[in-house]
């Protein structure tokens, strides 16, 4: 029997099983080991805020996958997960689980196959300590680094992962629009940062997968800034970053506000990067090439010498997400020159910035070309 | 020139690097590769959400460390960090960071060493693939495992710490408090989550390392239950864990309520739980024994038959928090025949729980015995 409240159908999971079972077979190994939250959440639908306790799923290259999780976590297989009962083992407190990984390796047969075991080496739920006790279970068979795997098969989403990136969107939608609407000369930034989980929370937001940013005055140059009791004076210039999440599924946005009238200079670069990133939107079609849409926000921007260099990403895939791995850049970002295809159904962050001011959207590509599923107007916000 | 946030004295930061330092030596390393950002944050000041991006400090076990970090996070040390910018170093999104991590050991001479050096296998943060790389790149020198050398020296809290533990726990308290105040009937859990964590950020939480808890009806049995749009009704008993961070100094709390007049049976539960636990904080004074305090809990719950076995920990220290990781458990934590020695300085959390009815407090021992951090009243909620 599924679990109470499972996000896809049973269908959809054993879709993506297969999938991932052809390429475990392709890549002739007798199974996969995944550790990653995001990895397990996608194929067998369990999911829990403690994944700080080591988890796997064993995944054969035939036949049903098998959950490992700690024994006081099991309950969430009960609500989130499409696998039987007899599919999933605990471990307790008291004992070691890398340990029990390796007699499950035994007991599934994978010491003693002919072909090699893959997990996934660059993960950050897979600590060194428990690959070498793994490793030595393992013997007389060897664990080999197939990481990126499940990773890659997530970058296209499904009609039912776009509803819930849609929702999250929503949630972030409105917190944006809530934390703006409060900005007032004199509030800090922890209460327009309050204003905006609260209104997210109520929208329906699980926790995310990163912290919201808010930031003002000398703070908007770095990134990553979260808000403080710093008070928000005439003249601040302020950035948000905005991150929502519905069954783990996330949209992110991007938006900076001005307390009072602003520069020349402050709207010749808000409308520079609001104008070339929206030439890079327009190019976010089905066969388009990765490097042309990336060059349409990176050679502008540095052209108008904006930035001295720009080395980062401009935008990442986006989906299943626990903090802090919120995006799918390991397998798919905006890089200058990448040559990958962009197609239906993916979803990315797409961001700019420069000199503190930034703007982002949550894109998706459609058969019919790109719809931006974060909805607010793309403007500097002005406070008057 | 210490950067202009910092959480601590430069004396207090020189203080936690001689200490590891002496160990360092005493293990016969040549240094350390710090990869936690619990323990970067603790020996560097330096923190950014930003960790999903690697980073890396290196402690040689003379002399100033070196803060290796992305290069858009770098901005960061600028306000966190003690160390002076020419012992910082960053990489660029473009580089491969573990092979940046290899090029230094080699120009600190750590790869011609006659000591080996250091690395956390027990870290989420350093996952196989960079590990294998730094490996290679350490050559002829070799990688031995330091999990928990730095973690095991941040049991004991200084004064500061202390006050950081406290204000958190006033974040969370005014959490709970708010929570609590909020319940009715017909309202629904992300109504009660959202009221929780506005207050806590009006009263200056940051993001904490695990979201907030809210559960009710047959979700309490469940542990880390995030909030859902399931509405409140008559009779629900309802469970909080509320966690606040200041300075990235956690507390934590947990509470249950019930909508309406109690049960016999609940109350009894209730009682013997708040009683248990209350035993057991008579006993945290400097010098009792781990197990004792265990017992204290464990003991009476298993005697009433309230748990048919009890096995994960009562209690574990607290500290520094990055999501996913709120506690120290993994060096300190109270399981059953435990004989490590409480000493003043340690903070715990200290949970109880038995038939979905959870209390917890976050506790200080102080030379003249325990100090509750959080302060609300031990009792069952009742909503009449």
């Amino acid at each position: 029997m599924a679990g109470t409240n499972v996000a896809f159908t049973t269908e959809e999971y054993r879709h993506r099983l297969a999938r991932v079972q052809t390429e475990v077979q392709n890549r002739n190994l007798v199974g996969l080991l995944v550790h990653s939250p995001h990895n397990i959440c996608y194929l067998a639908g369990y999911h829990t805020s403690g994944y700080f306790a080591y988890q796997v799923l064993f995944i054969p290259a035939e036949g049903e996958p098998l959950l490992l999780v700690r024994e006081s976590e099991r309950l969430h297989a009960d609500v989130f997960s499409w696998l039987e009962i007899d599919h999933q083992a605990v471990y307790l407190d008291i004992e070691d689980p890398a340990v029990v990984t390796g007699k499950w390796l035994n007991k599934l047969g994978w010491t003693n196959a002919d072909r090699a075991i893959g997990l996934e080496k660059s993960c950050f739920n897979l600590p060194v300590r428990d690959y070498e006790k793994i490793s030595a279970a393992a013997q007389p068979n060897t664990l080999i680094d197939a990481s990126g795997l499940v990773n890659r098969l997530r970058l296209i989403k499904s009609p039912q992962e776009v509803e819930y990136a849609r929702r999250a969107a929503r949630t972030v939608d409105i917190g944006m629009k809530a934390g703006l609407e409060a900005l007032a000369v004199g509030k800090t930034e922890l209460e327009i940062a309050a204003a905006i989980q609260e209104q997210q929370i109520l929208a329906g937001t699980e926790y995310q997968s990163l912290p919201n940013y808010v930031s003002s005055g000398e703070r908007i140059r770095r990134g990553h800034s979260t808000p403080t009791e710093k008070v928000i004076e005439r003249g601040d210039l302020l950035k948000f970053e905005i991150t929502g999440s519905v069954n783990r599924y996330h949209a992110a946005l991007m938006r900076t506000a001005i307390m009072g009238k602003p520069s020349d200079e402050v709207l010749r670069v808000s409308e520079l990067l609001i104008t070339c990133q929206h030439r890079a939107f327009q190019l976010m079609k089905p066969g388009a090439v990765s490097g042309d849409v990336d060059a349409a926000v990176r050679e502008p921007v540095l052209e108008a010498g904006l930035r001295k260099t720009y080395l980062p990403r401009i935008g990442y895939s986006l989906g299943i997400g626990f903090p802090p791995v919120s995006g799918e850049w390991e397998v798919c970002d905006f890089m200058a020159n990448d040559t990958w295809i962009l197609q239906p159904g993916m979803i990315f962050h797409m961001v700019v910035n420069a000199n503190g001011i930034s703007f982002s959207e949550t894109m998706l590509v459609t058969e019919s070309g790109p719809e931006r599923l974060t909805t607010l107007p793309r403007e500097l916000y002005v406070v008057e």
